[in-house]
């Protein structure tokens, strides 16, 4: 058993929750992954958070089953077509069909759940408000609202022994500081998976929003980004 | 289509969730019940939800499906012993291992996630913070907080449209009340189930805390339990 404090990580395969996992390591935690089978369209990027998780040798990968094709309601579940091309400007603006209903809180939740079981006081979670298209469950005040909550919910909290915290590290980085992080803290991005509609075989689209917005943050940060995109 | 509001309804199949039912469609609300299954012992409530649901004519009855039994930490998903013959006071003292973590917030964060996709502004849920077995995800506190942040975190909060209550119309009645509340509306309590123990066959244990608690209630009421309990 080790005697470091642990962390519960939420774990999607892409660029920021693997950057967060890597601060977490980098803080000294034990890390607990949590990964979502959700229904998303892009189920290669789990296949991502397992080689993740193994690069990072965590204490424990666990990947949940739940349906929220049942819910309806986004692009990322449903047959909706993933906008595609879109401007910074565009992405910016209105809150974009890949919006999952309640997504984080639903993920958030679960995390909360282990984290109350482990005995554990510390959830990370990637989320940015900066280059986040549109989502409400990114802005600060929803994470400092969810950690009141979660305070409130359980066993731990109502005998005041555990004060648990929600870590959001990139929450006010561009996506470019947030990749120079990672490279300092020996990320390796070829592991990552960020498109929102991949190929069967895993390949990158380049024209999404989760794409073009990877895309800008390596072309910021002055590095390749090292997986392949399909030709057109 | 009807042009009543629509209400997303925790349904359990017990009795607090099914009264909760009745005063929702009391108060004029289009019904979408929510069922988990969770790796519960108890899956025969499961059923019972689904009979109360067909009861109430609701416009959908959704089963979501997750695994609690991979977060562990509670003798109602795993093969722990569930306490029998408890006093009020015992039951009234300790968090008791049929807690199972964080499950409100989970339960409340589908339900937010439906209530989003489908535009409706209500979610009751069950909760009672008199004869509720020390839960601290029953607090009329942890309500409070739980609905501010469901304020912040929909696309609907975010555009200021939506103002999202969470009703818990039992939260201060003893199960009494409940009972009486339930049969003046008009509930068949022949259709619910609350055991936490029950046989292979569906049968009531008679000594959880649950139906130690069921019991009492219609005692209190001054009416028969219309259920059977098995012979030990």
């Amino acid at each position: 058993m080790s005697n470091k404090p642990k962390a519960v990580v939420l774990l999607s395969g892409g660029v920021d929750s693997t950057t967060t996992l890597a601060i977490a390591k980098k803080e000294g935690y034990d890390l607990f992954a949590l990964s979502f089978r959700y229904g998303q369209r892009h189920k290669v990027e789990l296949v991502a958070a397992k080689r993740i998780a193994t690069f990072f040798n965590v204490a424990k990968h666990l990947v949940i089953d739940i349906d929220l094709r049942l819910l309806g309601g986004s692009a990322l579940t449903d047959n909706l077509e993933v906008p595609k091309n879109r401007t910074t400007e565009e992405m910016g603006g209105d809150i974009p069909i890949t919006y999952v209903p309640a997504r984080n809180t639903i993920f958030l939740s679960f995390a909360l759940a282990w984290a109350e079981v482990l005995g554990s006081e510390d959830i990370f979670i990637g989320v940015n408000a900066l280059d986040y298209s549109g989502y409400p469950d990114c802005r600060p005040e929803y994470i400092a609202a969810y950690e009141k909550m979660a305070n409130l919910a359980t066993k731990a909290g109502v005998e005041g022994k555990q004060k648990l915290k929600i870590h959001t590290p990139l929450i006010q980085m561009t996506k470019a500081q947030i990749i120079k992080k990672g490279l300092e803290l020996g990320v390796d991005y070829s592991l990552t998976h960020s498109c929102y509609d991949p190929s069967p075989n895993g390949e990158a689209c380049g024209h999404c929003d989760s794409c073009l917005l990877r895309l800008k943050g390596f072309r910021e940060a002055g590095v390749q980004d090292p997986i392949g995109y399909r030709k057109k």
